[in-house]
């Protein structure tokens, strides 16, 4: 293939492509639900208001060609979308910027965490957003923006922008939280287990943290990036918004690295009371057999058929044999008593 | 919910929210404490005097919201200030600075660290400061302030602030020299324990430190943004008070670094010594198990009913059998010491 | 021999140098395949067209002086060309760029990831590429420059370089792929696995990624320098495809790098379960031996010869002796039962 | 207590300070010792003499107070001064340098760095030092400031203040190599050790080694900064100096992070070497056992006391016995052999 | 000692002092090799030509100090070329440079890096080079200065200087090789060992690895110093040269920081299949035990000397043992094959 052509690279998530149409000002909104690519670019775009289009279903390479090239997107921006694989990143180009971050999703039973992409295109007039896959995730956005509650009515598309990545930078919390229940359920069922099956449990929870941080590190270099630079299109107004989203990426960023951290020390000390169990089990087994051997050792010797075996023929001497038997018993017992053997 | 609106997060730690007044300057000085919020907003605000509110309560959300709004606080603002999961930081606003960081308290028994937030919100007409929890640690301050003992009378509103951190920072070192006594103690017993039952301790030790780092660092972060930049609402001459409390905020992470580092040591210490105890037990039980297995066989030859065995029929023939014994014993003794197995 | 003389570094991979030159504009394009030396430096430069000059074979270091001396290239530059065993570097000289890093190939069973070097020397006028070893990896490039379809065509000599460039890159995403599938196949072999043999296979895969990550932390340091710095060899408008490579190689970078704590991770799992079963085999094993010494213990009792031994007259003594050898064994098993030892 | 007031904190080395206070320029040196603090500031102070004050024990607050008011030094400075837990550190203030670091001393047998505060203020016209303990570490210095030999007379006060750094910087080049040499001697014993106890040296040592760190990167930092700014404070012609003592600062770093790396590698072989005793020893016991099982199987066969036992009566049965032993033998010893067990 | 007086420290290799002194420009060239220092004094400095001094034997201090001060060397300058403890660095001092970097050489069997030291004064109308020990390291530079090949008679002084430079860092290539091939050695060999002896080997490897590190990086950082800084003794075209060295430098910390991964990835393996040799031998041999200790106890039995015995009196009660015991060895077998233990 050559460079420049659009490919989807990822998983193939949706059939149909579904899109959502908003234009919006202080006065008016309006939402659109177009069903073809067709009608969504027959939708006139009011001078005035802010056009909000979200698309999900980013494996159409050449509906998001034909949506691109109506909104004089670069071919490079396209092949970004269309590529799931890509780093949470921040882009600037003439005209409008370009900001693509992985919504996170978590499993239960296996722990999984799953990362899906959220790209974002936004100018003064137009936002567009670019989705892997549906959720509702901006449901709660959509329904403040038609009953008038917003604020981003009343702000500069930026501000609808901070909405967005917000609420998918807020669904990490839920994951860190979940994960952070599941270690603590593991740590309480680990002091009673002696199989060491939860080795590997620990180790998906840690490769589920490494792959959060995956997307969180590039991420919060982005926000990091588009906070610092002066952007012509962020309001000086927004930009504590975007610090804000910058400082709640950082402390999740913290708590992950955190939980890692918990985890290996977990891990550690269960691995080292497995190791201590079966020390205590192999002690315990190896004093029994060491104690038995002489006693054996013993009871051979007054087996044996000399013909001429004085003890044996004593009339005590089985009696002996047994306090024998006695003496050694108590002399080991004791000897491992006072080493702490026991 | 809607971002933007006032949400705590966090324990929730008081039933009722308390509330104190100071207003001063260097010749006046004067304490109330209102009980509702109505009360508190009454209290004249007099020119030329400068005010701290403490309030404890973080979770009455609506109550901070309403001083929030009388003190021109930005929303952010009041979201960090519910928000106990905040990490330390400072950030600028036009006409005040915002400071929040962690208190911290350790109980021993088990060993735990909690820390609790406080914010701190000042401007040189006000100071103001929201706690998660009740505690003593302001009294100091007011009882000087009330007395007129304070240096802070005659200063401005910085500095008063530097006393508030200076006294939250503080409370770490004792925390540290807590803790460093609990290992040197662990380090004590953990030399005549076999059961491994310190690896947790230490576990739990080290996660206690890193708990204090992660409110330390960022606290760090914070400091140094506040000391280097031209903050126009710290004077020049508290600007080395406040590096001062950089400065010991560097001391306290290294110092609990260290400590990390000697954990890691002793534990290191224990798990060989643990293990080294293992080894020489099961060397030894070995040794005798290995000692007498052989002689166990030569006793059950001799046991052997075989019809024509001429040993069994010598005269001496349980003689020369024990020095036989006796033979293989010394040889195998003396080998062992040789290789220095025993 | 002196500093200066030219050198050929590495591994001899053709008997003889392979040339191709292309001249092209937006108007015209024409290739040649020169044999020697002195057909190649024969051939005309036509004004208002770029030369592509492609050799394969860089241990002819008489025809790269040859060769660079035509081009006015700095003697340092002929002998990196030369040197295989040279870091991915740029570097800009008067009237031209030197770019240089490494194409990866990968073989499976066993796994191996081998490295080749490719040289650009690129000024507005010419291209020239140097590589160490013949491979079908410009074969698209050079079609679709002959057949028209190439957007180099209209373009300046940094787009093509730009297409040489990524098709290298992009060779890498393949090797990951690659090698994360093997890695998949590990973990599930490794499920089985007893003998310990897996040990060596990560370390090898381990081996490779570092490798691969040699040869790509440097080129990233490239890539960057070469984006930042204003060179004036770059087009404004080439600038956001340099950038994308080196987006590429960042996530290249990330990619193999998780890899590589993958395979620790599952590498400690594999040790651990190694380890899990290796002591739960010795523990059974050890508690058959420890049941049946204590029992073997008592049948020799009663196998002495004692010649009083009330025992051995009673007429249910052997009866008795299996009743106390199960009694024993229930009270053993029983006590491990308890203790979870089985 | 209040922020501000003067406490020591740290260990209490002296009963009663003792003075030194030197006055020089490069024609003229005196020297006094006076007793009290009220005779030491009865001391006229000549104007173009510099004046050198040494005081030691820092516990003495009070008095540290009147001198720090007698020269105008800041109550953070005294603070400083009398808190023997500071970091080192360099802070420059209008009109005088503040200056602390650490003097270190070792004692063998058991292993032990003990680090002691010398802080140092200086302008063109006095230095003041304070120490924490007696010690002979600045008599060289001042026998050649009284002889006239020392360059320092004719210089400003900066080369005396270097001077005094120097003393102490290359106090822990002695440490580095008597610890160093401790580490030879451990190596040299570890390799007949059978019993473990070396790890606690190692740790002891590296505990050390990272106290020594632990006052140096600090030092470094101090350095690199009063080297790098401007100071007034510093003669062009000093600098150089300076940047010696931070050279050797770095090179002493340098040293001791390699002793770790050192102490780090020896512990590995040490255990490593420890495992493999207790492994081969195992390793021998256990064959042993092993091989005189089955022997001692076929012996108890033997001693069965079967009506019908057909080999019992065979005339060479015996003798066929033990050439049944010796073939198992052969046979198992070769089977070893072959697997390179022993 | 007073500072600033000069003192050698390190290994003492020579007896005398070696000197030899070239004059040179592009017309000519003069080699003279004075014996004592006062001949070498008196040898004409002729204008327009550069002077190169190069002595061997840096304890010869008060030579150093001589010969320092004939070319107004700074006291600290002579100071570190006495030092052979020295870090290599970069300094400039007004009028010439200051550089002072390790050789290398490397023995084999046991495997040892030795570090002597080559200090490099140079200004537009002087080279001095001052080593610690003779070898003919500069013997094809003063070949080609005599004859005239080298390129260096043409240029300033700069250029021979990087000729020094690099003979000296391209001498570390030779060893980078020979440890990678001792490595490849040990890896082979280590296959079949079962003693734990390559241990220590791989740590002295690692060790003399970061032995040469040290020698590396401080290089590293000086040379990037030389080059960046707008040194005015050095040309704009030797640049180039000097950034070559820097690339040379940096390729050989990453090869040795590879080849130190390398080792302790092998070291990994060997560890883990020396345990896994031990844990195999161990499972075989307790299998062995295992089986053969509940049979002893079955023989045992039957050897049980119980007046009424039923089994004994039967016919084919021999018999039925043998079955007995086959059976239970069958069964045995069996479920060590399904649980894998074989």
């Amino acid at each position: 293939m050559p460079p420049g052509s659009l490919v989807h690279i990822g998983k193939k998530h949706t059939e149909k492509p579904v899109f959502s149409w908003f234009s919006y000002n202080a006065a008016n909104v309006s939402q659109q639900n177009p069903v073809t690519v067709d009608e969504l670019l027959a939708l006139p775009r009011i001078s005035g208001e802010i056009v909000w289009l979200d698309m999900i279903g980013v494996n159409h390479v050449d509906i998001i060609e034909t949506i691109g090239q109506s909104f004089n997107l670069h071919p490079l921006v396209m092949e970004d979308i269309c590529n799931t694989e890509q780093r949470p990143k921040f882009e600037e180009f003439s005209g409008y910027t370009f900001f693509t971050l992985k919504r996170s999703e978590y499993t239960h039973l296996p722990s999984y965490v799953s990362l899906t992409q959220v790209s974002i295109v936004f100018s003064p007039d137009f936002i567009l957003t670019f989705r892997e896959e549906a959720s509702p995730i901006f449901d709660t956005i959509r329904k403040r923006l038609l009953s008038g509650a917003s604020r981003a009515r009343t702000k500069k598309s930026d501000f609808l922008v901070y909405l967005i990545i917000d609420s998918i930078v807020d669904s990490y919390f839920d994951i860190v939280e979940k994960i952070s229940d599941e270690i603590e359920t593991i740590e309480e069922k680990m002091i009673i287990d002696t199989d060491g099956r939860f080795v590997s449990m620990f180790q998906r929870l840690k490769r589920n943290l490494t792959y959060l941080l995956k997307a969180l590190y590039p991420l919060r270099e982005a926000l990091s990036k588009l906070e610092k630079r002066d952007n012509p299109l962020l309001e000086i107004q927004t930009i504590p918004y975007y610090r804000d989203i910058y400082d709640h990426t950082v402390h999740l960023i913290e708590s992950i690295e955190n939980q890692r951290d918990i985890l290996s020390g977990s891990m550690d000390v269960y691995l080292s009371s497995l190791n201590n169990r079966m020390n205590s089990i192999m002690k315990v087994l190896t004093i029994i057999a060491t104690v038995f051997i002489p006693l054996s050792f013993f009871a051979s010797v007054y087996g044996m058929n000399f013909r001429y075996f004085p003890e044996l023929q004593w009339r005590y001497g089985y009696l002996y044999f047994w306090i024998l038997i006695i003496v050694i018993l108590i002399i080991m017992m004791f000897h491992f008593k006072k080493k702490k053997w026991m």
